[in-house]
């Protein structure tokens, strides 16, 4: 067999064969099912950019390919989710957990076993808790140990200092933050896990939607540290994951 | 007398009168020599986007005032000036002191007396090092004692934190950062005194150039900063010397 | 003790001890009760990235804290507050000022006795009175004596020019422009005091969102001029008030 | 004849017939010798996006068609020509009038005979001259009487206003400025003839390059200004030029 | 008296005086009532950012100055003006004229006298109509005769071309354009009176806006453009007012 | 008769001659009938930046020039049409083919006879089909067979290369993606026919709107790839249809 | 065997077999030598971004190559190539094609014999000849017939009414332009083969760098125009040889 | 003692006592040699901001550091080194590495035994290989097993798929690109690693810079991938090192 086609997993679900029909909705979309076998993580579904009708479909097919028997489908993650689309799912996956808050769900609800090291989402400010949340959830259901703390902005530093024992348990850190998104600067400098820094859109004026944040975190003057896209809270706990995969279990 | 002429300073040379011809330089130029009385420190003549000759003539101009016994025009700032620039200047007015790290002249090369509280200049790193200097000269020949310090970014905070009972001494901080531009909101969220902001252009890749420090500390968490244009050294030391005026000596 | 600990205030509320649970809900917010001690002026609640739940909470706090008998909390101000924000405020702090137009509101009502010199804040046209307003309410509650001064934009010189004596008087003067944000450089040039710049998203076009005139603010061609981020009042007349604090009272 | 053919102007050397030939260089460029008869003004030759060979073949052509006894082509500008490109045209066109600070170049030397309202070209500090400079030559060449007022920028307002009876005597300002680009508001808040701005790559920060003066002329609060690209001192001139055409001569 | 209160207009209803009452509503607004005087042409007053009660206040002073007396006033412009603003304007200003597709209203109804040359405005598109038609209502408030050119974008060459004829007979082409915005320059290539660009936000994808346009205007490789922001009808329309004011009557 | 006009089509109805007036509404627009004649395919109307009766005034001119036996006009294309829009077409134009996803009507309803090469419209995501299926249908109604393929981001790449020989057959693949815009790069690597590359608006943080699609396009590292505006469905197909003209037909 | 590894082209050198030392110098490079049998065009060599000694060791790979009597190297393109890197070129493989202005070498230099439709490459003026000149030589080298026109900017529109007849000729025609980048929407709106729009780096103020001419030819309002990078001339070439590889040959 | 002083490290050397000395070169720079302890790896140099003669002084210091026998200072890299720079930090530390085409020095040149997961490095082309190669010597400075994989760019997909067993085998892999970025999305769709992705300033056109690489890079549909600045590959190397510390080694 050619290098090409096992490098690319042959013999998975969606490269040929009889199981390619698995996950696919022709003219509309084709779940991507081999993403646990090659990446070890399933695949997560962006609500915001597909129609209710969409997400219903979708939603519906995982039913469908669980009722049929296959097992390694989950978890899976329906990220960005309104109220609108988590409805949809809700009624298609009712087992699934829902955190409107990060708007979120996950399928089945129970996360797995926890392995690998402490990941600790940290946030500067009480806005910026939506993505923190979807950071951590994501983290935690793909299968790490994971924390929270909210509002360690760095105009009151001793918020921070007094964190900083804790904050050196974690095998990552993330820290979101918006506005002028200096935070993970000065936790990368204070600890020697990697840091993800998640800018978010929270702020206004130059600061609004966020691209201020992401060019402060790019530009940070500490190194261990590795930016994701703006509000992008899936990303960085997926990333954090996977950081973190290897790490000791915290300690008790 | 109509309100609109006084208030516009009509006995001021420049406004009218015999004395009109003073400064200026018909097709070329007109100094502000009605500055000192108006804003209560002289101009300061911005050499690098002006030619050697037109540098050398206003030197000149302001030699030939000098000679002629007009007494209020110092101490007069040549900002930016390059070798062959800060050449022309000293040749023609020889008494004037050169600071080429801050690119800086400055005639009579004696300061005023200190008057007012004290002015530090913080940097982030070595690589700020002009535009700070530049920045506590400024104020200085403004009249205000002033101290530079050196090298204390915040990716590593201890360096920092080390000096906050020095700068607490400050009636106004100037805080020089490039590349994140992070250190500003750091310094004004543990200190009471104004901090002046100055990006510099230190920096690459997303941070070069430096828009993306200005962009940080206009976004900045902490209030009671206020930003000055990228590498405006003198512009930071002009508004903290301003700012510093009324406030208590230092003590010793 | 360490050096580290003191500057940063280990005795203060938030840094341990047991006074550190006044003030934090855990996994939402820590408020930053240190920060009079620590920078002469109380915290301030940026509503308009919070929840109304999470205004709510924090309101809530701050009259537990104050039924518990605790005296150095105020004046605390809600900035940004919409009806809904501004309706849990003044239910959980009925003694609130609200001030609909500036979108602030001031607990307790009364400001503190007058200190330190004269703030003026001037706004180019009537779009900017918002963020002008909410400068002068929060230069007035950190103790300043203070006034406003509407519609002096450069487009009619005349008016500008007929307020010049009046702008003179003031320690420090707040300049709000938006569209081309020309104003500030026009006042600097002609006063001592410092110019604290605050730009404001007023504008179409090029000038939309406040952008350009920020640019401005930062180019201008006379020193002594702060920049603050756009639409930011509050931080305007935070760092006006502090410019303003050494000041001589204004005369009668 | 159908419309479309005499509207483009199908009697015109480049349209049809033995005349086409005239400056065609195949392969190279087209000469546009219509321009004259169809917008009142001969074609410019902008140099500095050229090569030394190309300028010396437009040159050479020109005269060429001189030698020839062609009478329609002047004045030809030869705009941005640094001293290569100045060398070549004053070699093939002995006779073209050279101003090395505008780097612009006219032939013949001899402007046409005055014609129309005043142009007067104001320019806010030292470093615009060279724009400024091409604009004034341009209109010059163009017909228009033309004055040049120098450094009359807005920081030191009583040079402007001592300037305002003056200004009011054009037909149309030209009103250069880097940095902040805020002078063209107020001197067309000032006066009834149209202002054309041109902002200039004069500045630093934020301002280098000159796209904030640009950003700040389109913004600007006082109607009565048409903006051309930065730099563009031809095109302003050109401009201002034609807007003054039909106005009165200035008295004596 | 000293130049400075003469240029400024010490005589002037604002500039002091018992007339300095009229137009100023303290703490809001201070009407521009010398402007006629000094450019020829009364203020207008941009409504979209100011609040509904604002614009009916000023509306209100206009018509108890009007109610006083004065005969200095008019006409006045309420540009950008919404269906609730137009409400309160002609509620306070029964005889106003008002355009809903221009956003407009104008007090009094009747236009002045025509006087000066022809000023056209042309539009690229049907989507470029409302800018365009600002334009126009204000140049003949202004006192030109006008006239309306819509749709002749440069996709389909021969509607341009089957006009020239048209436009070559204005004293001043306004040319309204989104999207790409070439327009100006084919128009500005094609005839020899000023042509004023107005980039409207007429777009989607990197045109979004009218940035794309603005910028394409400014970059026209034909002189004899000036460039007013994005959907600045009005000032389009008043630039183009003064340019054609000293023209020659259109043949009839 | 001279080159212009024959050049410019002066024999067409909108050059002159008395059927200047099909399609001229005077004052709002006029269509361009003589575009299929010119570029070979019929006008298409742009309905989201006109009113929805300007878009009725458009489908009524062509219901009349229909009813008057006109037999060169369709198929007409009305893009970006929402349900009001879309309402006032079929109102006018009962026989034309509705596609809401599309946001896009042809009339009449039948497309023409297939010719020419097969065009493949691919789209990285679900939340890029209304785009991708705008491509489509405007091919389709320029006559090429046509064949859309969803969902084959590069995230999971065997989706893609599962679909590379079909991918093969194509004459020309217009690609539609948004959030990083990588996939025509990909595609254009392994194929012989061109590419159209179709940025999509889909994305959040950095990528929202579409401008890092569109770069990312522009700067692929594979040649043979054409970039149109954002979300520009309509052009893409269309440039589609042009590209694969002169290819062979598919084969069964 | 497996879709992937087919779809891959798992027989070509470089994808595994003994072939695939050929064209790697492992630590450096990898040359794509299954190129031409996947995509129909050989690859082509950037120059500017790799060292002398890299651009050595690629030509000297394919010397050495063909040495070995490897028959389906060629044309190969070294593009971007200064006098330096264009010597080694010449050193290693004396038998190439060197254009200078067009920055481009060809090996082996004779041209494959001439197939499809004529491309014509016109540029709106003589600074954009060298992106022209290479768009030209790479549609010649991947074999096509091509005609180059030179400086028909829309500033004067009878040059290029006067070229349409040759235009329309053409199976796609490649527009270069700078500045404002208006003439590809022209040129599309009056023929029916598509357009290659060739943005070019050639303008000043806004228009440096040409991005505002890539922006507006993605914003063209005539559709039929696909845009590649500035100044991507090999690009614009190499896409319109793919375009015209169908169409009849041209007309003698 | 206080949480804040331990949280800080007050027994590290710079945090007080008689140790404070060490690193600090007053008014110029304060190492920080606390980094060891606090972050599990030493300081590196950024040379390039920095000039000749602080680089030598600093170079000097750990020379004088270690000959006092201070033993936890190394490996210290300094990166960005030009000539000049490398020449002096070798006088002062002659047993340094120095690898040029990475502009990095180590010292002492022996890295630490190697421990944790591998580390590759990919590569896009040629020219990315200087960040590719200061990212991989960092990693191995930091005591990790790396790798460097050269030239698998996107446009040839074979060549990336070729090496897909390779890229599975690391801890992390650090994906360098320029132009449009898009490898690192294509690498981390197939590996289960994280991937540290180095947008690199290798492009031109809308890709100079590397702007449009970073915002690629970001914009990712792929989760796993962490962003470092453009052109920072000691970051990347920095960070990937930290990644991949807690992985187990390589197979043999």
């Amino acid at each position: 067999m050619a290098d090409g086609a096992g490098a690319l997993g042959a013999d998975a679900p969606g490269a040929g064969g009889d199981g390619a029909a698995d996950g696919r909705i022709e003219g509309l979309l084709e779940l991507d099912l081999d993403r646990s076998r090659r990446r070890g993580a399933p695949e997560a579904v962006l609500c915001d950019a597909k129609s209710v009708e969409q997400v219903a479909a979708i939603a519906g097919e995982y039913a469908r390919l669980a009722a049929a028997g296959r097992e390694d489908l989950g978890p899976v993650l329906f990220t960005r989710a309104d109220e609108a689309r988590a409805a949809v799912v809700l009624e298609a996956l009712p087992g699934a957990l829902h955190d409107p808050a990060a708007r979120l769900l996950a399928w089945p609800a129970e996360p797995p076993a926890e392995t690998g090291g402490l990941v600790i989402v940290a946030c500067a400010g009480t806005s910026d808790l939506p993505a923190a949340r979807e950071a951590e959830l994501t983290a935690r259901y793909l299968g790490r140990p994971t924390r929270l703390i909210a509002d360690i902005g760095i105009a009151g530093l001793h918020r921070l200092v007094g964190r900083l024992p804790e904050l050196r348990e974690a095998a990552c850190v993330v820290v979101a933050a918006g506005m002028d998104g200096a935070l993970p600067t000065v936790v990368a400098g204070q600890i020697s896990a990697p840091v993800v820094a998640l800018p978010t859109s929270v702020g206004y004026g130059v600061a609004s939607g966020g691209v201020t944040a992401a060019l402060t975190m790019l530009s940070a003057c500490a190194p261990g540290i590795g930016v994701v896209n703006i509000d992008n809270g899936y990303g960085a706990g997926h990333l954090a994951a996977q950081i973190a995969r290897w790490a000791p279990a915290p300690e008790e």
